[in-house]
Formats: structure tokens, sequence, C-alpha cells
């Protein structure tokens, strides 16, 4: 491969911060010529961008290839038939993009390709020594988001690479998942940023074990929590609320409904309560109160849920969280007509009495884990301007189950040690998971076992965002004036600059140059003439290569510079001996 | 990279040929594993597939970046706005896929990209000092086909590079041409599989030169003629008929209308002359006719224009011919009304006295080369049942121009050197035209020049079908027992097939697969138990990699075979010296 060179590089640096760009990265992989927009989420990959990726297609691949799964291709459009037959034709809603053929046949923009792995599999294998498999693709991705954002971050076309592994049984499936987390963790040590591997819901996909490959990010869209003690890490979607023990509730006093007048609110009504019915070991909270909050569930086939979810007042219920726990339905707010429609409800006065299979409402009602049994709770009494004080769980009322969907704050106790738990953000950059038998069941897949019979494979998903992965790691490794790519993934190994005017130093620019090309070494090589020192500087700062060889004044004294792009560090460096100490920085201090 | 072992592969190879397939290829790519159809003209690529079409796409990286080409990669799903400035997202018809997004906002599945590449261009440079350029892209495609036919030959998703040059002149754009085309005869020399360089129409791109890559191939869809004598060659719509001189006409015998009735066709116009006005020396044949023909233009606007073209009787017209003299117009058949809107035409006796701006019909007129000045014909009288004889061209009429219309022949003399022609088929491979400022002008990239004057770039565009060459080398290339592939492309250096049930035999096989490997020389390992050296044979024969090595009972004997694919040569082979047998039939002989 020959040198880049900067004189005829299809690249424009530019000065100015792109007017759409939100995020560091998305401006320093525009300003510094990596990609271009073309559309909302649509993006060219000019050449310095496209080695990026290439790089980190590469990494992926050995990584794939080592652990013995097999790359493939599947195309991008697609009929429609496996989709309807999975479903998710219509799951997906809006976020595919469909299409017709001339001949008005339906085809989809594939999203993910569960079913087309599950089909190809079917369509080759029959019997349990087939297995287990593992199979991969690079591919291009589609999803017509509804806010295309943050450049690569979150595109309407991607790369991404997915895998699947087929397996006879659980413990197969155990040993794939296993595999291919550790796979996983070599890719993202390799591609040279900080992540962190947190608990994740399998959501819509079904399954059990569920783990995602998080980039640490400030600007990141996925909240998760960590643990202050242990490594307990958890996207909040998969967060389990410690559950308290029941306590027995003997002796409590029974339960009495008291005017409240003009407490729809959590807030309202504590005060009320201090004011009007003090304790005396300790003023109310709105940790005390039982707050019922009405949601509409949506199925996927269309019909519509009510549904009543108890959380201790001083909590809010997560719309993330809540919607995990109700996938593949969405949730919409409890309209004024839902109401109406349910004239036991009493807003701001709704209590467990009307709720549940067996209230008045037969509304379903399912509660937050900390409402345990012997836990007393002000609550609603069902009556507008009235509560009802010391109700007890599991004495006075009782719901049709619970559910997780009341807010993680930090400070909860880590359900691991018990310490207190924080929040950070990241960037979701590979996900695995055990998907078991969805696919397998609706298209089909089953193969004979030992004993002859048939029986339905279960399977793993493996995904990681590749073009994404550009974004996050620019995201996670840039400073304030420019890229700063980890080594493995970066455009070229070295850039030299050659400074000045002086054909000596183009000269010498060109020898080191070759010298650098004959040991293996890949050089971005700025041999632009006529443009200041400064802004060439400027400009490999922006570009961002792991290491930078200036060439100028210093030549006259036989000494040229190197220096570290991600720590800033430089040394003069004899010119005869900057070859071998090119070649150490890029494969160690022990490579030849 | 690990050896592919048979017990593992994602393959199964099929005894029976799909019942889709026609083509040779197509029947040996999906029974040999390489392929799978998931619709119409869209497949999916399985691991040995997806190893050739990689060694394709490297070929073609590796020489495109030799000649200082700079890779990219535009998206697939582009927005409607720069086609709809070429004017391309109408031209296109039914041939590209159409979507909308969840905004209702129009997109396509590119079906080539040169409106990417010029905005690229205008968007990045400004300065005649930064062109030359050239930048390519290795990319999915898409196209509704009306017909998608012959597996990977005419697909609907397809791989494609396809490069431009960007000039400030026509010199300039000469030199670019001239590189690329050196270029692909590497690439295809490389691809190893017979082809031939053929002059072709620009067609609707407009510009000069253009040239297309052919492979030669019995069941070809394209055909081409080349000289019997001399190294001409050309598609059928570029050959140009070398144009007789023209004649005196002095003493000619005036023209004579004659009563012919019931001579509506050439034929019984033919048998009529011979029996009511025979000739002298000759008898009147077909050839002595001048048969005109009409036809319906539909320009790009949608307006529809009556054209009338003049033939020797002896000739039809060419349907691809003439459409690529009209692109981007199309041509419909001249129907009952349109003779009905036009009475001056009397079917079947049409004569050119009507025809041209002049006549009567003002119907556009124009004549097949070879009716030049001072030949006389006998032609529609313009009355039904007369005919005119000794109707002189120069003389008594003449036309509005003439058009490359008429069917070429075997046996019509070459236009280089007048020996003659024979036609062939082939399958497009590549195509390099010098596409000149029709995207440029559209879409105004402009350039300072030398003198700061805004002039506008000339383009060079250039294509190569990367996925269709996976099968034009397997149609070239195969033998009636399987694929045979040229070394560079195949899934694998060599196959290594252990068979029987000795377990010496796969000790052996493990020993020297690894020793292979560590040669740098990647293997297909035939490692089954349980499946029949029979089967395994024609398994090798079948996927064809082009060195077999069969270890079996020989080995006892401290031997093993070496067989050669494409020959059926076979030799023994001590075991100790294997591996460098190998690596000689690999790398060639003086390989270590």
């Amino acid at each position: 491969m020959a040198a880049l060179r900067m004189s005829t590089l299809f690249l424009r640096t530019l000065r100015e911060d792109p007017a759409d760009a939100e995020l560091p990265s998305h401006r320093l992989l525009v300003r510094a010529g990596y990609i271009r927009r073309v559309a909302p989420g649509i993006y060219t990959w000019l050449p310095l961008g496209l080695k990026v990726l290439r790089n980190i297609e590469r990494i992926v691949r050995e990584e794939m290839d080592a652990i013995g799964s097999q790359e493939l291709l599947f195309p991008a459009l697609l009929p429609r038939e496996p989709y309807e037959a999975s479903g998710r034709w219509t799951e997906y809603g809006d976020n595919i993009f469909r299409l017709k053929d001339r001949k008005d046949a339906d085809y989809l923009l594939g999203p993910t390709h569960e079913e087309m792995f599950t089909l190809a599999v079917k369509d080759l294998y029959s019997s349990y020594k087939d297995l287990p498999l593992s199979i991969y693709q690079i591919q291009t991705k589609y999803r017509d988001e509804a806010r295309p954002r943050a450049g690569l971050l979150r595109g309407r076309e991607f790369t991404m690479k997915d895998s699947y592994s087929f397996d006879i049984d659980d413990a197969g499936l155990d040993a794939s998942y296993a595999a291919h987390r550790k796979a996983y963790i070599r890719i993202f040590d390799r591609l040279g940023f900080d992540y962190v591997i947190v608990a994740a819901m399998a959501g819509a996909m079904g399954g059990s074990k569920s783990e995602e490959f998080l980039a640490t990010a400030q600007h990141g869209e996925d909240t998760y929590v960590r643990c202050t003690q242990c490594d307990y890490a958890a996207n909040v979607e998969a967060v389990k609320v410690p559950v308290p023990e029941a306590v027995a509730y003997d002796g409590l006093p029974a339960a009495h409904a008291e005017d409240t007048p003009d407490t729809p609110t959590i807030e309202s009504l504590v005060d009320h309560l201090n004011a009007h019915f003090p304790r005396e070991d300790r003023p109310w909270a709105a940790g005390d109160t039982l707050k019922n909050v009405l949601v509409t569930v949506v199925h996927p086939d269309g019909t519509r849920e009510p549904l009543a979810i108890g959380v201790p007042g001083d909590r809010e219920i997560d719309e993330k969280r809540l919607g995990a726990q109700l996938e593949p339905s969405e949730v919409e707010a409890f309209a004024e007509a839902d109401f109406a429609r349910n004239p036991a409800l009493v807003k701001g006065y709704i209590g467990p009495e009307v709720l549940g299979e067996d209230g008045k409402s037969g509304i379903r009602y399912l509660l937050d884990p900390r409402v345990v049994e012997g836990t007393a709770w002000v609550t609603g009494a069902n009556v507008s301007g009235q509560h009802v004080i010391d109700l007890v769980a599991g004495r006075d009322f009782s719901a049709d189950g619970t559910i997780e969907a009341a807010e993680v704050r930090d400070g909860d106790p880590c359900p691991n040690c018990g310490h207190p738990l924080e929040s950070a953000r990241g960037i979701e950059m590979g996900h695995i998971f055990q998907l078991g038998r969805k696919y397998a069941d609706a298209l089909e897949l089953k193969v004979l076992d030992q004993n002859g019979k048939l029986v339905t494979v279960t399977m793993g998903s493996y995904g990681i965002g590749v073009s994404r992965a550009v974004a996050a790691i620019a995201e996670g490794t840039h400073d304030e004036i420019g890229l700063v790519w980890p080594r493995e993934v970066a455009p070229a190994d070295v850039h030299v600059v050659a400074t000045g005017k002086d054909d000596a130093v183009f000269a010498k620019g060109e020898e080191i140059v070759a010298a650098l090309q004959a040991r293996g070494v890949e050089v971005l090589y700025d041999d632009r003439k006529g443009v200041s020192p400064g802004v060439k500087f400027k400009d490999s700062e922006l570009i961002g290569v792991p290491t930078i060889v200036v060439i100028g004044r210093g030549l006259a004294d036989g000494t040229v510079e190197l220096k570290d792009r991600a720590s800033g560090e430089r040394r003069e460096v004899a010119v005869d001996g900057i070859v071998d100490a090119v070649v150490a920085e890029v494969r160690g201090p022990d490579a030849r």
C-alpha cells in the first residue's frame, strides 16, 4: 500500500464546526474529513474514515474467526414473508424502510437479520450432528430512526456485525454465549477505548442472559448504573430492585380512611398529613405513600389494555424501565377519556381497593417490589378528597403481580452487595444475549436429536455496531484540539509532516516515508508545498494519527521531531534513527 | 486464518440442479454451496462464495490503488434531490427502487452513483490544482430488473466497483482513461478468464470514448462482433457500417412507378419484380429494395415523435442498435392509430417522397449509411399496390440524415480492415468511458482554472461488476463436473481430502494441513468421518479448488495424490514432499 499523501488525498479539513453537529465526535469526524452527511442519518465515508471503518471490521473479523464463527453475507433488500412469519413486519412499525418492487411485491431494508440466519440454517442443516454452529456477517443495515442524530451514533444506514449461535440445548447455548463474550472482550480491548459490560434486558427478543458492551461516554444516549463498591453494572432497564423481606403485620393499627381535601398530589398529601395527622416518631414523607399510576398498554395486535402500577410516592415511573418490562407492547399515557370509561377511578385518589382483577375496575394492578407484605401505606381511598392511612400490604390489599418500573436513583442499594449505586452514561457498542427459541419456533428450525426426535434449536444473538464504533471511539478518545485514534484503528500508523520551503526537507521526507513503508508502516505524508507549518500542525492534530514526525529546521542539525498525539510528548530524534524510533512506537520497543 | 474444515463448514453440496437455474454457473454455484437465493435476483453469500467475492474485491482494490485511485464509500440509500437535478429520477423509470421515509421524503436505492461522486468533488474541491482526481468505491447497488435472471449475472442487489476521474480538460481525461484501461487489463488478467475489449456506445451517458470488457461466454447476454482477421471487436450497438463511396448516377435510367399489386412484403415484392420486370444481368434480390420502417420515438419529456428509417430490404432493424442511437429516448412500435394520424403513409408501399421534413408527412427520415448517393432502389410509391423502380439516392430522393440501426450480420466487412466480421456472445464485466461534462454540468461542478476562470470539470466513468464476476468466472471456467476456479479467486489454495477410516490418514491430514497453513497456504480440509471417498471426490470436483491433495491408502506406502482440478492430471507424491509440492503449485515452481 502506497503512502497517503496530503497533496493528493481526497480531503479538506474544516476550521468551522458543522452546524448540525452536537457531539464532539460528530464535529471532529466532519471537520477532519472522515465523513460527510448525505441525508439525515446517512453518511459518505471519505478515504480516512473508510480506513478506520475497515480497521474496525478487520479486528472484529479476526476475533470472530478465532472463535470458529463463519462469515457469510445476507442481502440488505429482503422479502416481506419471513418478517411476516416472525411478526416483525408489523412490530417494527415506522422503524423499518419498506418498499415495493415493480411487481408490487413487498420488501424491506433489513434492520436486523434474525429471520435470514434462522432460515439459512433451516435450509442447510437437519441434525444435531451439524451443531453447534456460529455464523456472522458484517453488513449494511437500515433503520428509519425517528430522530437520527449524533452523526454515526444513530444513523439510518449503518454497518453492523451480527452473529448467531445455534445449539441443540441450553448447555450448548451457554457455551456459545461464553465464547462470544470472550471474543467481544478481545475486540473491545483491541479497539482501545473505555467500555463497561452491563447486565441488560433481553427485551422484545425474549431469551434469558443478556449483556451490553457500553462505551463510557459523557454524552452517551444510554444510562446505566454501577456499584460504587463491587463490579456490578447494569442497564437502567435491567436493574433488579433488592426485595425487602416481608415483615409481620401483627399489631399494626387497622386501616382508616380520612378526609384529605385538595390533596391530589403527593406533595400536597404529605403536607396535609403532617398538618392534620402528625406522627410521633417521624414526619410523614413521600416514601410513606403509595402512588397508583394508570397507563394504557397497546399490544402488538392493536388491542388496548389499562394497567395500574403502584409505586412508593417518592419515586417516579421510569418510562424506559416500564417499556422494557412490557415489550413488545407499547405504553401510552392514560387520557381523560380513559378515566371517563372507568368510573371506579377517582383521579388523584385512586386506591388498591378498586384495582386488580378482583377490584371494581377490573384493571390489572402491578406493584413495585418494595411494597412487600407487612408494609403500611397511605394511599387513595377511591373517594375524592379522601386517603386511607395504615393500609397494610398483604393484610388489606394485594395485586396481580409485581413490576420493575420505578426509577433507579443514585444511592439505591446494589442488588449484588448492597452498597450504593451510581448512574453513568454510555454508548451501546455491542449486545450479546441468549435469544432462545423465539425465531426457531416462528420459522420452524428443528433438527433431529440423538434419538431421532425433532427438537427446536436454541439461538444466541450477538451484535456490534461497527460504524457506530468509529464515532464511539472518537467520542471516547478525542481531546480539545482533535481526534486521537487508538493505534489499531488509526487511518495510518504515522503522520509525517514536512514543513517549510527547503527542498532538502521534502527530499528527506520522501526518503523517510519510503523507508517506513518498506518496514510495513502505513504513512500519511504531508507533502504539501505552500502550506504553512501552522496549518500542517493543526491538521495533524485534528486528524489524530497516533505518532507524528515533523521534519523541519532541525534537519540542518540532523534531527527531526517525534510526537505522541495522545500525550502531546515530543522529543528530538536523530534523523538516522527516526525509522527505528517510529517502528518502535508503532509495534512496541521490541519490534524490528 | 485457520483452515476451512468440511466437518464444520456451513455448506451442504447438492446433487440436484436447482429448478430455477438456466446457466451452468448458476447451477454450480448453488449446488456447490456458494450462494443461496433469497428472492428474485437477490442472493445470500455462503462462506465459500463470500471468499471468492472478497478475493475479487481485493484484486480490484489493489489495482485501483496502484493507479492512485482513492477508495471511499457512498451510502446505498440516497435522497431524491441529486437524481432529480440530473434528470435520472424519472429517466430510470421502473428500474430503480424508490421508497419514502417516515417523514414522507423520497429516497432511492442507488443504481449508480454519478451524482454522489460529482457532488462529493464539488463539496471538497475548487481549483485546477486539486485535479486530476480519481476516486472509487466497492459498494452494493440496486436495480429493479424487469427479468432478474441467470443467478448473479443479472441481480437486483449486487456489488460493483465504480470509479470516476475528474480532469480540467480533455487531455487530462484521455490520460485518466488510459490509466484506468491499463488497470482494467491487469484486473481482468488476474481474474483469470477469457475476455475481450470491445468498442461500445457511451449511450445515455453522453461522452465520447467507450469500451467494454466482456467475458467471452457462450450463454452471455451481450452479442458483440469481432473481425476474423484483425483485432477489431465491438458491441453490436457500436459497430459502424463502412460507408461505400458515392457513385456517379449519370446515365442511370429515370425512376418509374409500376403496378405491383399485393406486394406489401419484401419477399412478395421481389417475386413480383422477377416475374414481371426481370433484369438481364441478375435477378432482383431483397438487397435491391429500400424498406422504410416507421417507429415512434418517446422522448424523456414524454413527447412522442414518429420516425422513418430507410434500410436495404435484406436487413432488419436491430432494436438494440436503434435504441442505442436514440437514447435516452425510447422506441415504440408504430401502431395502426399512428398510421391513421398520418394519411400520407400507405402501409406496405411507403416511399421516400412523402418522408423527411420536406415530405408530405413531415416525418423525420433517416437512412442506413449504405444508401449512398448514386445507388438505385426499388421502393414504395406511396400508392397502394405500386412501387418505384430505379429511384436513385441523391438524384431522386434524400433524407434528414443517416442512422446505424440495421442489423450487423456475420460476414459484414470489418470497419477496420474490410475482412468479414463474425458474431460472438459475452458477459459485460467492465465498462470504461469518457463521460464528459453531463453530470458536472447538471450539478455545477466547476473549478477555477489557471486564469482564475470557472470551468466545468470533465469526468470519466469506470465500472466493474464485482458480484457478477463471480458468476462470469464460473461460467467461463467450469467443466461438466463442477467449478474450476482460477488460482487468484479460488476460495482456498488447496483442498486436502482425507479418505477412508484409518486414523493414521486423518492424523497425517492434520499434520499436512498445519504445515501448509504455516507456509501461508489457505486450506480447505475434508476431515469428515463416515463420508465415502466417492462423495468426497465429487464434492472436491464440484467445489473447484485448483489443487487437490488426496490422502488415502497410498499413505501406507508413503505417498499421497496431487491433483490439478483444471486439467485432471494427477500424480503420486512422496508424503514428505507434499507441502513443497503444493507450495510450488500455488506460488509457482520457484516459490519457497
